[in-house]
């Protein structure tokens, strides 16, 4: 099993040099990963880490547990013949979806876990750190087993962007309004650059995983897709587009909705973004920092797909695809506000970059017209790291390039986000797209 | 508005001759496409075509009233100008979902209006019958209008399978099992042929409305797409075949299903294909001539995409995506198991046609792997019948090549039909493919 | 199980002269019941009788035949040999609650039974009238069958009462408002008299059937309770006041209401009692003769037991209790607003009546503060019959007094109607009390 | 509002001497049940107390913070005029259902208030406790307010019992199965007396608080009722009949039920009593201890009124009603397996009493066949001390005596506990009763 899921973790395995080296390499990047993950989660009580505000969210204590858990699942007890389990019930609790690994807690019931403690999670953690870290030393790693490893990095670094998103999620939910660190910067106060579109050529063109180094079984395989001449925004939409969207009665208007969209509108009584909340003539937005004034120049966010779509519609525009995104960011590097530029929030662009599209990468995730679903020729792999991915491609939307609090390490061009339409608390936002003929 | 409206609806407009002689032509098809709706409504009492199953389903009485309507509100009300409205509500009774047209009944309580009576109705059918064949007898109809009016006879069309399968998930909830009608001929008792997989090339490849005579605004553009080489199976898959899969467990085994299916079966207690019912160690299937023993030769029908996504897994295959089933079927005559022959089921394929693929029109609807969504270019008129289509190109999933109860005329290579991935109340089945490389 | 089923029904059989004259008396009376309840449903269409407006109403065919198995189940089957049932699956169909015979059609899809037609179940009616005809002429009923009869009579009065709030409400659903009848007459016009109390003695005092007559176990056994001294309001409240407790903000105060009912006014939007609409500055209500003016001499009716409570807070009073109810009520005649009258609607009463208490009987079932429990002594009999009234004795209250769609032969002062407090589709209004001290 | 506060909770204010003399001695209560409070909670984590199993239960820090701002609403901020509150939000978050003091956070998000944080809710603890006895030691106290202090230590005893079952309930949640504290001791290995019948006079009886001491507004006025001959078991019913009643298929017999009740059983799969477990062939049950075998000789406990009553008609038996259980109870003294025992858990007797009737306070709740009504005469008092428990008298039903989790203080023969009939989180068992005829 372990050999053929290997196999549909692909290319890191061909890209390392000896074993030993890339254990050491990844060794170092497996306790950074951690580091990282313990430091987000700080500034919270356990009570903080200990609530789920929604099904779609999870605790961040059962965030911390479930990614050490899938170390311990999938690396230590597969790969690490003396390793024993630190604790006989915990692939019970912290297995979110795996059916091949067998039953697990229901997902709308893990905020009432209050055992084990948050001290019990800590120590747990350091366990199978130090288990892990003694595997990678002893000079016994296969590569496949390596590759899984390294999955495990990407998969706590995805766990990283929802401990605070779900954390944002939680506190929301308390009438004081609570921060996550009282600390945060405030906005950059700089403006947004002027809107404008920038053309892309039709033809055909190649998406997908160039094999280059790791990346998810779903962005797989690389091939060819024709695309019609069609130009992307030079930024994303900001929240001064969505205030007009607002004030401009964009919440009432059917004939800019998708018709399930609306049925979304007015049953759940949206009137703004969500964290947008009135004040006075205008409004506040809930930030990890608390409440703050609507930072205009700054890219919107938490929208959801419907929202996104029909601000598209009102603005003359469309979505674009995931592979015209792709297109226009092959060749830009990762970088932007991500997470570890510390703000924890949008802002306006500092100083404009060199290519024709600004903040591909980082401030929000950009929402596309694109169906999840399986590139041609895509075939999970057996075992129950095949579940990682394949299973969810039905009725969810594709997003891009990361947002203000995704690891930089953990994004690519190719990198295929995903959730369902109706989905507003993730940090996501819209960049507009025209047909060109 | 009439005049962008009509620009959206397309080829028809170029077709015509003299705009009589269209005229003409249409009022023929006009009355027959009446007539047919109401020939399917006459078995039923004025009881069966009162009540509604489910928000999904639409009372018998309720179709025949609102396809009425249409052309009231979408011909008459705006191209004749003499014209006065039969009765005040009924557009607020009869209106589906435009909602530039105005407020409108709720859909899950159209079972409940008892008033208009059936009696009522049918005076309504036939005084706008009237108005349209006078208005198209006089000589002064615009082509915008006359593209209008065919688009009310698809629409009209659209029903008419609705009315079948509605009222057939309606009868079902009577413990009684009651028929549609009693007459229906029996199985064919031909043995379905085998299942082979036949070649398609990749390369790029031209989709969509050829523009050759009327299609609906989701076919255009026209456009080219990049295929990869696959293969399609020659004929959908049987109730023999679904068979094995129930048997084998198909329906208890997570691994075969997409997550949010899994989720479906669980939730809602599936074990088999709606309308089969167990009897003893096997199956019975409820049909619109009510229980039967369960035809092993005829192509399976009444599946979610859930559950032909299932099966296809289960089969070593895949589902087609619809680009690839519109390049098995473009030089295909439509021809088949379609509503004229008066079967009312799927059934095996009496003799063996002459292309590689049986059965691609007629006999259930097939899944597609493809999300519903707007072609490259694809823009909605403006106006109310701007959301006829568009407005729902999230979240559902297309189907391609009509089913049993679909009209032949309103059939071609290029037709797109959508249903959320849930559905299972349409003859909608399974054609398998598979990745060549 | 007969034997002990009639000893429940009691009392009617100490009553009887020879069994002959009695079994003759009843023929009358069942011949007279059942034209009664057709002539209720003669103004309805055969789509007007289909519908099931929630799952608490029943569709007015369902009552039709509901009522008829009654006799088939009960008497027919059990007494008459050599009976044949009319349909093998009618039990199954219309059974309501019975769970001794065995299973049923779920009630909330009694709706979705369009077979049998309703033509079908009139010569259900006819076969199984005609049966008990031949029955009871056949001179060999028992005493104890005949009890069983006599309770198919009360039980098919109390439908009576259904198929008028059960085809109210659903008609009500419709936005045309149609009538059950369009030539109900108009309101008397009379003014209602001035609210006053009349005091009631305390003491020890006796409730319930006195046995001389048919009654319901759940009126049994007569014993003593100790009453305080009080006083109960001369008339019900009429529409004006409940207008009064609307216009002064009686739905937006929660301190008038119980916590449950405040929440319903939540949950449910509440405004004012049901069938109230608003129009222009005032409000307009549907009765089964359609929308009217609302009528403001007569009883308010449509009210929940929250809403009832309430205002009688709002009235500086409280509701009588059942036991207070009957001591005003014991010596009165059961006459009034009643069906036999043709009103269908509360009215005010035409000419005061000699007692201190006016509309005891007749207009409105007065909402009641008592719980309605079981009777001290009170023992459900052995068999199904035992289920009719003893297993609702939770979480309902007691109603008094029968209303304007109530048949006369069918109340006694003693009779108790039961409806859970959130309950507003009977014609149910409120007399005010208070206590004396 | 505090005059006519102090009225309603009456004679408190008859029996005091000096009122210097009752602060003292209230002072001390109160410090004794604060710390009784705190003892409670003090085996729990931050976790363990922030989390909310369900809308019906409150987080342990709730309860914390909830009686503590009871003292500061209703105490210091009317009579301790500088006083200065601990926080201006905290009316907001922890007021629990007072209409008259202002808006308040919705109850089933309780468990989302992971701010203030426990060491803050202890603070605001230490803070009002500290003003409180400054307030107590201040001299200057009317009476009005010492009473509503006293109904605050009432009702902090009727939280401290919440905390208990609330805690379980949130435990019970989690597949380890925690306990609250491992230190419990073990059963008494007392076998359980054999139960018979004692009977109780028939006759009028005076019920409701004497006026002897405090007793809560719905335990008044005292009045006559009338009562029949009936006969009491002289133990609560015990586990080992409990598992008759399961193992002879009580839960699976619908003739047992009230309708309600059965329909509760099929809904959310009732099979024993809450807390039971299967466990091979017999049972284990969950307490504040962990999991146990089953105690067959401890009185049952954890029934809904729904399984008490179904119990008491398998037995042959009825509950008794409030007033019966009174009567026998007036003379007991309150003793028996209470809270300070610190057994936390039912168990049989140690040894039998003196009385006829053994267990009637500790151990179980015991569910009467009473309706939560309105004592006649009762009429709340003005302001919102007056929603203490009028607005709660519909569709609940009394219980009687108090459990193994009620603080001995905090009980009467007179006291009146109240839940919905599908309540089984609360320590609540059967006594059952016979009619003497």
């Amino acid at each position: 099993v372990v050999d053929s899921t290997a196999a549909q973790i692909g290319p890191g395995r061909r890209r390392g040099g000896p074993d030993a080296a890339r254990a050491a390499a990844l060794l170092d990047r497996f306790l950074s990963v951690r580091r990282a993950t313990a430091a987000l989660a700080a500034p919270l009580s356990a009570e903080d880490q200990q609530v789920q505000s929604m099904p779609d969210a999870s605790p961040v204590k059962w965030h911390l547990a479930h990614t050490t858990w899938f170390f311990e699942e999938f690396v230590l007890s597969r790969a690490a013949p003396e390793y024993r389990r630190f604790h006989p019930r915990y692939a019970y609790l912290f297995n979110s979806y795996y059916e091949a690994v067998g039953p697990r807690h229901e997902r709308p019931r893990r905020g009432l876990l209050t055992r084990p403690a948050l001290a019990e999670v800590s120590a747990y953690r350091a366990f199978v750190e130090e288990r892990v870290a003694e595997w990678l030393r002893g000079g016994r790693c296969g590569e496949a087993d390596l590759d899984v490893l390294e999955l495990g990095l990407h998969h706590e670094q995805q766990h990283q962007e929802l401990v605070l998103t779900d954390v944002k999620h939680a506190l929301f939910q308390n009438p004081l309004r609570p921060a996550w660190r009282e600390d945060l910067p405030d906005p950059t106060g700089t403006a947004a650059p002027p809107l404008t579109f920038k053309a892309l050529p039709g033809g055909v063109a190649e998406v997908g995983d160039p094999g280059e180094g790791f990346a998810f079984d779903n962005e797989r395989p690389r091939h060819r897709v024709w695309l019609e001449p069609c130009a992307l925004a030079s930024r994303p939409a900001t929240n001064a587009e969505l205030l007009a969207f607002v004030e401009e009665g964009g919440y009432r208007r059917p004939e800019l909705w998708l018709s399930d969209g609306f049925a979304a509108v007015r049953a759940r009584g949206w009137e703004a973004p969500l964290y947008w909340e009135r004040d006075g003539a205008g409004f506040v937005e809930f930030t990890l920092g608390g409440l703050r004034p609507l930072d205009l120049a700054a890219p919107a966010s938490h929208l959801s797909f419907y929202e996104a779509d029909a601000f598209a519609r009102f603005s003359g525009a469309r979505l674009p695809t995931e592979e015209e995104w792709e297109l226009a960011a092959r060749d830009e590097p990762v970088a932007g506000n991500l997470v570890e530029g510390g703000r924890f929030h949008p802002c306006a662009a500092a100083a404009e970059g060199e290519g024709p599209f600004a903040q591909l990468f980082g401030d929000v995730w950009e929402w596309t017209r694109s169906a999840y679903a399986p590139y041609p020729g895509f075939t999970p792999a057996p075992g129950a790291l095949g579940e990682y991915n394949g299973k969810f491609m039905v009725s969810q939307v594709v997003l891009r390039g990361g947002s203000c609090v995704t690891p930089t390490s953990h994004l690519r061009p190719t990198y295929r986000n995903f959730f369902y339409p109706d989905a507003r608390w993730q940090f996501a936002g819209v960049r507009l797209a025209k047909d060109l003929r």
